[in-house]
């Protein structure tokens, strides 16, 4: 039998999976005896679809798709939580299998999604949100669930490692690096989601959710992004034998799982360490697998596609053999989230005070009062004379308490210089 | 329904996978409903299975298992191609699945495993053959077979990769490095299918027939080893930007599949260059996907059980569903085999010569006269004074003028001082 495709959505990654279809249809019949006919193609662009020659398959109303009798699999790319969550349920209800790469849409709608998939007994396959082409879900929901999962750390934000790549390597300001971003297109026009972390949080909370069996939502996620961050502080990490990357981290602990996102101190011995660029990786740590690390490239049309079309085919193989689903929704328990104010790690504290006397040891003071025990200070100046980079790096903290001594030393006199918020990365073992 | 497991072998990787069983069997049942149930353990050492309280079902006759009509799959740990391979054949004959980690195995005789395991609808499940826990074999046959693989490089071998690593950074030699691999248990007592690279062609042959669609095995990967390398080939290589692996390589070609392993320089910006110490990484560049790489522990007894019993997951998932097996053998092209004597690179030879006037000129007429163009030349000295190393690096060039070359340099009064055999290193961009 050969499956049919509907597929919604024909921007970049669309644009792939269709380019994908239409090279190696023949080889997937041949290698795998996969038959897939993309059978409905669905459009707000009717140019786009003309220019892939799928004018004779092309609908502008997706109904069109979830009514079709003949549809197997429902490819979701448009994006959103709005739109993309109707079409997803619409399509779902209507017995189709749905692929989808909406990072956003199963970090916040994942459990009802997967509720319904199960209800129905379809399939919802979403590699493709996460780190573009990285084989990681698959990985974690077949090969490694002998393990007990206790780590995961991503890169999986290429727009804003590219920025800090470039910050760290030729000493370009932020500005500088996320201007450029955007001229290559790695960057949207507005930036928010990327250099914020939003993005980096939704991909984390999925990535967590699989691990620790136990689901995770975006809102949980703290999350801090690199709007801060300096070149000055990466050349301050680089000293200590340290990069600074977002990171996605979400960890297993004695009191529950820890998942966030921030600008992180990791030392350049890390596998994660020489992920540069655009490239993104995910380190994952099982208790008897140990260390392993997925890299590969984040976006593009080529790579997101490959991921879609990788389950695409996986949920036609399985129609074709007549195999329910054989995973569903794997979140059968419930841990709780350990706050972000019991974190225990490193810090590294900029300040930008005045540059006069008494303003160090002043600041010096607070962060005694709170039994913050410093591990160096650097006072670095700044072109201006006026005013100079105060660094702190301490040794292990509570958030709480690092929390305190920020507000504490914000409201000294002297502290705040320019109006400059404190910029803070934390440092990962 | 429990899924019942015979297990065959109880050394490191077999006691890992009862280890695993015996902690995780309740998290298996509870987070993904696969009940597993240990039937029966086979080994020659009843102390083993005693130590691991398994002595209620030892057998020491593996026919005990094959004939015991409750077990649902046979996981073969016992190495080699000869009892394993009956074992094997045996177990799929009856109607058993079977799990192996057994790489020589399946270089050598997968084919005929294989076609057995499609006969008799059985499923034959290795992802523990390559890469020890890193999840290599199930990407390349789900999450990546939209693309067509065109290259797979491979760090596939932890001793030689340990040792390479204390002879760059340690400027230790080829003799404490492989002391030191033994020491620690990195390497066996007979070093030999590690150093001269077997262990990383059986490998290679493994990846490529998957990754090319097309059969290749362990006789037909063209094999040399680490004997020859010096520290002083690391330090140049260094100097040159470059670093020394044991490298296994698959290149799809327009005149069909290059597969070899030998030593190799790699930039010191390849994703592989960082891969250290006795971790693996596989790099696998798609059509679609481009660059990917997957990285992580490649022998021990956690990582290699947290493989196999990733495997055993999924059959009994598959059992438990009643469903026949999804993915038979994906050989179906029939590729040529480019022979090693038509690969173009760049090469690095190191000769050992007489530290005389005219030896240099004589050499370099050598490479003159085979048309091999000449990148760079530069004689270092050795501590006795008597002999030098003569070090040429090429442009492109091709093996067969390379083997002139060197089969003419070598028959020069002065070359081949002491009797050292040159060291090749291949260059890859």
């Amino acid at each position: 039998m050969t499956v049919k495709l509907g597929l919604v959505g024909t921007g970049t990654v669309g644009s792939g999976c269709i380019d994908i279809i239409q090279k190696h249809h023949d080889d997937f019949k041949r290698h795998y005896g996969i038959e897939i006919e993309l059978a409905q193609v669905c459009s707000r662009n009717p140019e786009q679809a003309i220019a892939h020659g799928v004018e004779d398959i092309f609908t502008q109303d997706y109904h069109d798709i979830i009514q079709n009798p003949d549809i197997d699999i429902v490819i979701e790319l448009i994006g959103g939580t709005t739109a993309a969550k109707t079409l997803v349920m619409e399509a779902l209800a209507a017995g189709k299998h749905v692929v989808t790469a909406n990072k956003a849409l199963m970090a916040t709608c994942g459990q009802e999604i997967m509720d319904l998939a199960d209800e129905q007994e379809c399939e919802i396959a979403f590699e493709a949100s996460v780190g573009g082409g990285i084989p990681i879900i698959d990985p974690m929901k077949h090969s490694l669930i002998s393990n007990q999962v206790n780590t995961v750390l991503g890169i999986v934000n290429g727009t804003t490692n590219y920025m800090l790549t470039r910050m760290a390597e030729d000493n370009m300001s932020y500005d500088d690096a996320l201007k450029e971003a955007q001229a290559q297109g790695f960057a949207e026009a507005d930036p928010t989601a990327d250099v914020d972390g939003f993005d980096a949080a939704a991909k984390i909370a999925i990535l967590a959710s699989i691990a620790f069996n136990s689901r995770v939502t975006l809102d949980q996620v703290s999350t801090e992004g690199i709007r801060g961050i300096m070149p000055t502080d990466l050349l301050a990490a680089k000293e200590m034998g340290y990069c600074v990357k977002l990171l996605a981290i979400a960890n297993r602990t004695a009191k529950g799982i820890d998942v966030r996102v921030h600008p992180t101190m990791l030392p350049l011995t890390h596998p994660l360490a020489t992920v540069n660029g655009v490239f993104n990786a995910i380190y994952v740590v099982g208790d008897a697998v140990g260390e392993t690390m997925f890299f590969g490239e984040g976006a593009g049309a080529g790579p997101a596609a490959s991921a879609v079309m990788g389950d695409v085919l996986e949920v036609a193989r399985h129609v074709q053999a007549g195999v329910k689903p054989l995973v569903g929704c794997t979140c059968t328990d419930h841990l709780p989230l350990v706050p972000m104010e019991s974190l225990s790690t490193r810090y590294y504290i900029r300040f930008v005070v005045e540059d006069r006397s008494g303003v160090l040891a002043a600041t010096a003071d607070v962060f005694a009062q709170h039994g913050v025990s410093v591990y160096s200070v650097i006072q670095r100046g700044t072109q201006s004379g006026e005013s100079v980079d105060l660094v702190y790096v301490t040794h292990m903290a509570q958030e709480k308490n690092i929390r305190a001594v920020i507000a504490d030393v914000c409201k000294l006199d002297g502290v705040l210089a320019g109006n400059h918020e404190p910029t803070v990365i934390r440092v990962e073992r």
